[in-house]
């Protein structure tokens, strides 16, 4: 079976964007050691190393299983002490530096394979990857939007899952089964180790005002302790709001959707906060042209907020969160960042999720959240569900 | 909210246990980041730091959010850097290594955190705090005994889930919807970054001897190459099997349980190699005492196989893995390690996972996985399930 599954010219434009964003940060050699970039880089997931050479550019995969994987670019190897003898000594010799994904890659594996270079310097290359990752080609744009495509018909049907007397969690089951008959392959890719969350985050009434230790636009206390988010067993009332943010994972690369749901009448605060986020939505993607500053989006959607006096139910209430949107792709906090520091600027590639969301008290969570694609004339929508609060049932 | 919801006996034998194991590496100082090991320690998972002064020994847990969190060991900082000041400078001045679980952080963290203490050599404390949560206090097992019973519960419903003309993955999705209806958390905790599932491994036929990256006993192409693992769509037909592997964690704590079940009546050699799965557990079993090394464990199994003459089936076939078992906890690969170089000696209070698992070409994989306690008289089974090869349907 070949290694590099993607088309060649497909392969080598992403091994191209990658060298020369690694050259910019001065990096002559990458070494990439996790799944989500070797499989930017394949379309495969192997156990093993890519070693990138970026000023030829040329890469070489170093695999230590699965055994049966082929390819002119791969090397069957035990152990990466292997690697060094099977590099051209020439690339070698002249380089000086080494990249790892600081971000990434644990410190046990970072020195063993930072030692087989002993004549170059280990320098972080998480920058360089993810400004090429923040990139996506039409190629990757095509497997997100059939993501997108797909999580609109799971969402579509939501209503009909709901029956008088459902907790949250009983509702979030049934929809994650419909997801993952409809394809959804449920590994949920956050890059770093301190953010968990399992399939879909889905907050009925005052759950959405339980702050969790997560890095996540909203909380929601869980049903246990060891993964304080979500859910919670919460009964869906009449006059509760349901939002339902779920994994839009089929393909490798995902969509994020956030959609609310109302169970009976909504308070009025609450559906005007919720057709802002809607409108905030839409101004930010309008605004998300090549060039914006990722920072002024954020300034925008405030704005707003405050004009309508909402700002102590944005983000959260009684915990909030810093952002609006992130990028998203094979993992779901890619680049660019759509908060006040953030030093991003807006480009033409870059897939982003816009979620300016509220917490109402005595509701419950409402808002919307898309996936949006920037492209040279126009910013486009990749999730398709209708955006207002629909009624349960 | 109090944040150590541990009772403040067990909460003490932890933390001892830490900082016993701690020192006998001459550690210090041990910063906890991941959420496992603050999990361990306070039963409760937020974002911030662990501080374990292990000569005291005491800890100070540093939290960033949620900000709801209470206790007399907790204080709230908005970023690390606040915490040198803040511990004890006597600690500080007294102290000459500061741990760091280099399996487990990433570079950049420990970057950032090993600044903190300039005046502190950073070490690895891997190895400690895999030891200290390699041996189960009273309270752990009892969370890991209930998962044992949730998780026995919904594989006694399996055979009725199945119906004729069924593949694989529609039969986990069935699988996995039953145990989140049982209270199945979903997440599956894994150490280190390079091992990904997705609630279950289930293979059906010769799907079991597609070989996969990632260092699980078994392998499967899974349904797409951004997750090559487990089921891939087979259709099950009579004269196959089908091994499932799925999700325990209900408590924070996970058994690991294998089944196979049989459509149709079923080759002779797999009936073989199945009773002598159950065979090698029993006898893993009842040599698995205090004292004896993991790697006799793996030789005991071997030489039941070498006798009967299955070796080239077992642990999988073109590609077959070298180990028999795992301990297991919070996180699916925990110590000891039961495999052929594996320097871990079984102690009271381990459990572990024991998945003697054939792969016989054209039948499917065969064979049983449990997960003992090893107790000062006896080793104890807690994964309940019928063993024996059941019908589908």
């Amino acid at each position: 079976m070949r290694l590099n599954l993607l088309p060649s010219a497909e392969a080598a434009v992403r091994l191209n964007s990658l060298a020369k964003n690694l050259t910019d940060y001065n990096i002559d050699i990458a070494v990439i050691d996790d799944n989500a970039t070797k499989y930017y880089l394949t379309g495969q997931v192997f156990a093993g190393q890519i070693i990138v050479m970026a000023r030829e550019p040329r890469m070489e995969c170093f695999v230590r299983r699965p055994n049966h994987l082929e390819g002119k670019e791969v090397r069957h190897v035990r152990k990466p002490e292997e690697i060094p003898a099977l590099l051209p000594a020439a690339t070698l010799q002249s380089a000086k530096t080494v990249g790892f994904d600081f971000g990434v890659t644990d410190v046990a594996t970072f020195n063993r394979l930072s030692s087989l270079f002993p004549s170059l310097t280990a320098v972080n290359s998480a920058a360089a990857i993810r400004a090429t990752r923040a990139i996506k080609t039409p190629a990757e744009i095509d497997k997100i939007a059939l993501s997108g495509r797909l999580q609109t018909e799971v969402y579509d049907q939501i209503p009909a899952l709901f029956h008088p007397g459902m907790t949250d969690l009983q509702l979030q089951i049934e929809i994650e089964r419909d997801l993952r008959l409809k394809g959804c392959l449920g590994q949920f890719r956050i890059a770093g180790n301190s953010m968990e969350l399992f399939m879909a985050s889905i907050l009925a009434g005052d759950n959405a005002d339980n702050p969790t230790p997560y890095d996540f636009a909203m909380g929601g206390a869980g049903i246990d302790p060891s993964l304080p988010v979500g859910a919670n067993n919460t009964v869906i009332t009449p006059g509760s709001t349901v939002m339902v943010d779920a994994n839009g994972n089929f393909t490798g690369y995902m969509t994020d959707m956030t959609r609310t749901f109302a169970c009976g009448p909504t308070d009025d605060q609450a559906m005007i906060a919720h057709q802002l986020s809607i409108d905030i939505c839409d101004a930010v993607a309008r605004a998300a042209r090549p060039g914006k500053k990722a920072s002024a989006l954020y300034e925008l959607a405030i704005e707003m907020v405050d004009r309508a006096g909402l700002r102590h139910f944005f983000m959260g209430h009684h915990q909030q969160a810093g952002f609006i949107g992130h990028g998203v792709g094979i993992e779901i906090n890619e680049a660019p960042v759509i908060a006040p520091r953030s030093r991003d600027i807006i480009q033409e590639g870059n897939v982003i999720a816009v979620e300016p969301k509220f917490v109402i008290p005595g509701v419950g969570a409402v808002g919307i959240e898309n996936t949006y694609v920037v492209e040279a004339d126009h910013t486009r929508c990749l999730t398709l569900a209708p955006t207002e609060l629909r009624q349960l049932g």
